[in-house]
């Protein structure tokens, strides 16, 4: 085992450390993030830093980077105060990837790298209709970490569009049945294989495994 | 496909629901968080809510839930400002899952699921003797999100130890090759297959992948 502290990491030349502490917190939420301008232009960007605030009320977060590098999702959240959530199966994850690239915001990232959006009632934001499991979030907060000057976005869900026969009798959704996948620094993408469910925990008592 | 509102949601039963919006934001980190209290006492609980905020400074989020529901991670990092992130692995996931029962404070988690703690010179917080990948954290940051009571938890990696040979040249780490595992809901974990690194995306530009 090597052990580095923080002047060692503070030598480390930009990009390698950026793969590094990238790889440090393990295997991520990815998924694609649509929104709309108050014009109805579209954009869809990937994300890696999807988190779960709650469940009731149902709180989502992720993590936006400075304004100056991730601007379009920000402000057409800030304008709007909706947008979707998509997960990325591994058929098109190489399109997922590619919405990365800076695009201007005239352009919608749907139609450069090959997806289709998709639109519910009283929606602004599209989906992306090749996902199979997606939801719609209204703004709820942004709270800014000034630390580094990102920022902290949480929406509540308010629809979701599901397909029906993953999702266990207790709520439980199979997300590797179909596909999803999750990510390892900022370029890697992984599929899954269920390992086991585990019973509620308590002091004293064995686990047993959920079928 | 299946859409559901927030009046469907409003319905649902609150373990479905926990599991149903638990697996909404698709596969997640999991660690386990190695803290002490004042007195030395260890503590050892699993979270799936590690994010990443930035590389420079290196900085980590964790989401705690509200105090009543997990007290004693939270209280030692603020007594101490320090605490430990420790990659979970497939052969003791389940030790791993145990670690979410309800112990009293004066019983270290190690000692009752069978894991090792193992210390650095000037880090009172244990780390994970059994983890390949793991790292120190030092307190900089706890934001409340009063929207449900819970904390966005903010530290610096201060130490990381890792085995050298999983670091690629430019700094990914290979944790598929030491079968670091992600989570999905509240009680299920997984292994990951490696589908492909991707180069840097510009507009107009095709992707290649890293070997």
């Amino acid at each position: 085992m090597t052990i580095y502290n923080t002047a060692d990491i503070n030598t480390w030349e930009r990009f390698y450390r950026a793969n590094f502490i990238n790889s440090l917190t393990g295997f991520k939420s990815v998924s694609l993030i649509g929104t709309a301008n108050n014009k109805g232009q579209n954009n869809l960007s990937v994300f890696s830093s999807m988190v779960h605030l709650g469940s009731n009320p149902p709180l989502i977060g992720y993590i936006n980077r400075p304004l100056e590098s991730s601007a379009h999702t920000f402000s057409n959240i800030e304008a709007t105060g909706e947008y979707t959530i998509n997960h990325i199966h591994s058929p098109f994850v190489h399109k997922a990837h590619q919405t990365s690239a800076k695009y201007s915001e005239s352009i919608s990232e749907f139609a450069e790298v090959g997806l289709t959006p998709e639109f519910l009632d009283g929606i602004n934001a599209p989906f992306v209709k090749e996902s199979k499991i997606k939801y719609a979030l209204s703004l709820q907060e942004i709270i800014p970490i000034r630390l580094n000057n990102t920022f902290l976005v949480i929406g509540k869900v308010s629809r979701i569009i599901v397909e029906e026969d993953i999702v266990s009798d207790d709520g439980f959704i199979h997300l590797e049945k179909i596909n999803s996948i999750c990510s390892n620094g900022i370029d890697a993408y992984y599929n899954t294989d269920l390992i086991n469910r585990f019973s509620y925990a308590k002091p004293g008592k064995p686990l047993q495994i959920i079928e």
